[in-house]
């Protein structure tokens, strides 16, 4: 159940068209997933939001798997359903393996209890830690 | 301010201090960081953790540094103010150029706004993402 | 699939239909919704929660609609799938526009984002922005 | 403790400079705070993130107060301890009252609380709410 | 750093000294906690919270302890330092052991990773958990 | 809808097969429920949460129903659908009646909203609350 609907083509408007035929034509596929259809009906928030996506997701120093891994990683830990499904199949399309997948688990699981633990203890930063203030 | 305290080599116990030991051995290091001295007040706790955290974080089908930026991405996601620290330093350790940091924090950034939108619309899940049930 | 029953009229208690019915007189309508429904397995917390809310999203130095906007930043964060459902129904109840339901939504997205880069850059606090200790 | 330092202008490169220039020229205040300072060490990202603050928290269908107060219960829910600071302070720049920022505490506590609630009983969304699809 | 004073008593109105007073006398001790002090900003708020705080956590079904065990568990993972170190201090006054709070980290060590796992996955909930609809 | 499929007995590999029949062994039931079904993807994390979970959830110091009260508690706090659900079922295998439901919810709740105050106040910590440092 949304709060706003799921547009299709007929029902969006000029701007939010243009941005699925961006979407379309930058991902080669005729397929435009639910996010965008629904954010259509802000359509400058919708192309904002998409404009952004592929700076950030671009290849660069990080290659575009490990994005995405950190992306899903993000939305587990956010609890994003929605953002888990999409990043999860984005990351296979990339190429993601069971092996690799099965390890991304383990570590957001490891990471997830170590946070509660260190936040649970409020332990103290280390000052070793301290990147300084170069001011 | 910690919760509990942040235990010298001479105030942990003949247990706790056998982890610290072994993570001098891992690490390569004499410095054992102020998390393992603080949960040493449970030694069975900080020895299960110690260890699932080494199969955890070895070398597998990911490199030891994208496993690093996944543990940052969750850390900073559940606002573990300790962790984003000693993991950002692991993570430099490891190679983490500041050019890959910078990634990852517009990467996490980019996630954190599209989680909270796909959260706020409530966007249903496209059925082209479901892995099915091969029951 | 909810973790205790959603009570219909003839199965809840005498002090929870009470309530119900102060419900229905306040808020003009004859429609009770799921979440008092499902509360009402503990009449007094039933009871604790609505009164409490009345008091706090009554108008006074922020308006109605203004509470509302609020209420639904909190439950976005919070990851809360009903009460965003329920209270951004509750706005436009309240006169929100579309404009201003988009709004609401680019604020959500840029505060989450600048949220998780303080966060995770761990930026010191001004001293500008200290309150003192009139102690 | 920062992650990275918080630059002075001297320390700062040009691109950063120019930020911080446009910050001081559109706030009229020669105050840079140190989310932008700790921000600078990646010029492309403390740019981007800039440009976009403004766009979005510009006066609009929502006025620039109600939008701070979004932006303050949006960090409190994360828990994101500089923006609370900077962003009440922000808000109370933009005219928020004593009494405001106590009915602003009420809604945040009692969103916090019913978010928990209709979790903790995994409360079934009313048909009621459901924005239909209109695709 | 502070966002409202720590308000002693000479700096507090009537009325939240008549708080600072009931306090004294229920918890049996001459100190406030800074939490209340800083909450006196608003005395009908800081009023609402102590009362509802004294019904819920009197001794009922459930005793005193266990009731703050889950009240750290739960400010453990909302990270709100400022609950945490308040809580465990009571759990201690009111009895926890350390073998206690070594278990109670371990709990809250253990759900938080199946949390994430368990979102990580999107694991369907079993139809054997449904508490059905009984209206 | 699952990001890895519910896998029955037969789709299920030998090494996971073996942990179902732990699972049934332990727990005296023939039902396996959809978590571990899932997690059964990767063998390897599955048993390692198992025979993890055995040990922290074990009697000890706290006995199992309060260490389910906590699991549930910390749950609702990460908003884990499934978790809730499942634990909350726990509870009651384990004896958890309406009314320490009840009291569960209300103590959830109320650690909620004073977590958001103080996050929202950022009330400096008590010196009284230190535990200081042995080291």
């Amino acid at each position: 159940m949304a709060v706003l609907p799921v547009l299709g083509d007929g029902a969006a408007g000029a701007e939010a068209r243009a941005v699925f035929d961006d979407i379309r034509e930058k991902r080669q596929t005729d397929y435009v997933n639910n996010f965008w259809r629904v954010l259509a009906a802000d359509p400058a928030l919708l192309k904002a939001v998409w404009e952004r996506l592929q700076v950030v997701m671009a290849p660069g120093a990080l290659d575009p798997l490990t994005k995405e891994l950190i992306y899903v990683a993000v939305s587990v830990a956010n609890g994003c359903d929605y953002c888990i499904h999409s990043h999860t199949a984005a990351a296979r399309a990339k190429g993601m393996t069971e092996a690799q997948h099965g390890e991304l688990l383990a570590v957001i699981a490891m990471a997830s209890q170590t946070n509660a633990l260190a936040t649970a203890l409020q332990v103290p930063v280390d000052a070793a830690f301290d990147a300084g203030n170069s001011g």
